[in-house]
């Protein structure tokens, strides 16, 4: 490890990825680029964090599907979503039968999920991995903020929790995209408490591992094709910009962000746009990864960032630190 | 992976541990197998949240102090608990500045982190790895059934949450304790619905684990000089007692459960006995470490028991599924 960053010694290939999404993302500006749409978000199931559940499941079958493989030759899921207790993924577990790590790295689980399941593979513990995460705009709303019948107005701070699960496969032998090289983040709190203000919670736990990424690497952003933060919004992200030029390391116009990508802001009024631990997972998923495979982006740096709020927390007063961690992706070599 | 079993091929040793609990842990039969015990729980803190907050910060900072090892030289610190969305490890992580990942396979946490943490040290990812997993009665109580101002009657069958934290420091270089091989759990659910009768939940998931364990590495359960599992308490170890037997591999004197030994049930009023995320952790890094640096045991198998409860999915009416993973540890070769 050099400055918090893991290289992977033997290939980490992406085998397949799969992507179920709401209504909301599937009208956004990339909603072509998901797998699976769905018109009604609660799947028929009788709460919307069941209906993560369903979600989940789906995108894990879906998966399995794609890649010919059974749940018998998956050695492992390594998942997670927002819900409290993980409701959502254990559930989604106790369905699929394939061992489980339960991970919470908030709306940055899908980092730390691929992050670990690639050093499964790459140490040689696992032959394939999956990794998932999952979020839903009903399940959050009521479990961080209120309840969606209260009828409370969003405030222009706030972004939209995705509906939509993700999941990566990976494995030692097959695929054109591969991970390369990792940079695990720390909890950085800078005092935010607004639990409608995430962008502005997380943009310097973003900054704290881009930093110590581009230095652990001796890249700089203009390496990779795009640097692609999970969830910090529009605000979040010109926070974002503005600490990295005052830390030598510029964003320039190939840096974006899954929230920014996945809505259209203004049209579909989401504010500063989406954010969710399915966020990061179902633009990776499902856009980054199709625009690898066709050639059009060949080294991606994914950004998964996560506000460490609770309800618990948030009625106590407390701030919101944030975690953000790196993914290097590349076609090449 | 054979039948869920990871091997190590190079060492995973234990370097240290550190363990600090509250006044209940403290007069139970094994209390002085820990390293501080605190006679208030509160810790000066605002919330009990926050107070667990602060026993994760002690137990590491203690933990760092023993073994002469500074921050900036623990490459990763893979931890978690009972709160909603991690809240304790969270804001603790915040305080220590180590890079994180967070676990969250409820009790069973400990056992999900040492096996996460074991590949990225015997992986040659990250020198030294702590592990750490806390629990706090109040914490809990209030979270997943009722709080305790509200003065409710226990149930015959249900436990106490061990009011505590556990860390492990691993490393490739120093230490008479190894891991040598650990087995993943499956989400194993049998429909119990009652969230006071945990043991009952989970003792048919330690029961598939242990069975995976055994058939991946054709140990039988007298190889071990302990079997160990997490949070079953009295009654549920007896109905695995019951399942090992029916499947062939029965369990004799040399087990017991964390749960059993860390309190005296009928003088301490605890029910069945502990649980909680912080109950095999204290357990394992106090009293069972220094059993084994003592040379009376050699080979223990651990076994970290989750209950996959939430306060959502019980007002619900959703059963409780069940997770153990199993990491055996010895002084041998």
């Amino acid at each position: 490890m050099n400055e918090q960053t893991i290289f992977f010694k033997n290939p980490v290939f992406v085998m397949d990825t799969a992507t179920i999404v709401g209504p909301m993302e599937t009208d956004g500006p990339i909603g072509k680029y998901f797998d699976k749409h769905v018109d009604d978000d609660i799947l028929g199931q009788k709460s919307h964090e069941l209906a993560e559940s369903a979600f989940h499941i789906y995108t894990i079958k879906f998966l399995m599907n794609k890649a010919k493989i059974n749940a018998e030759e998956i050695d492992l899921c390594v998942s997670g979503d927002l819900t409290d207790e993980i409701y959502g993924t254990n559930f989604a577990m106790r369905d699929l039968k394939i061992p489980f790590l339960g991970m919470y790295n908030a709306c940055a689980t899908f980092g730390s999920a691929l992050i670990t399941a690639s050093t499964y593979v790459d140490g040689g513990y696992a032959r394939r991995v999956i990794c998932s995460t999952s979020s839903h705009f009903a399940s959050a709303e009521r479990q961080y903020r209120f309840p969606l019948e209260y009828g409370g107005q969003r405030t222009p701070l706030s972004q939209w929790t995705v509906t939509g699960c993700g999941a990566t496969l990976l494995n030692n032998k097959f695929g054109k995209v591969r991970i390369d090289c990792a940079t695990i983040g720390k909890v950085v709190d800078y005092g935010v408490t607004d639990a409608n203000d995430m962008g502005a919670a997380m943009a310097p736990s973003a900054r704290d591992t881009l930093v110590k990424h581009f230095r652990g690497t001796g890249r700089r952003a203009d390496y990779y094709d795009l640097v692609l933060t999970g969830d910090l919004g529009e605000g979040g992200s010109r926070i974002l910009k503005a600490l990295m030029k005052e830390e030598g390391y510029p964003l320039g116009d190939n840096y974006s962000d899954c929230g920014i990508l996945i809505y259209n802001r203004m049209a579909q009024k989401v504010e500063q746009g989406g954010s969710g631990a399915g966020c990061s997972s179902v633009v990776f998923n499902g856009f980054v990864y199709k625009k690898m495979m066709s050639g059009e982006l060949k080294r991606v740096l994914l950004v998964p960032t996560g506000a460490l709020i609770s309800k618990t927390s948030t009625l106590q007063g407390q701030p919101i630190p944030g975690i953000a961690h790196a993914i290097s992706f590349t076609t090449e070599g």
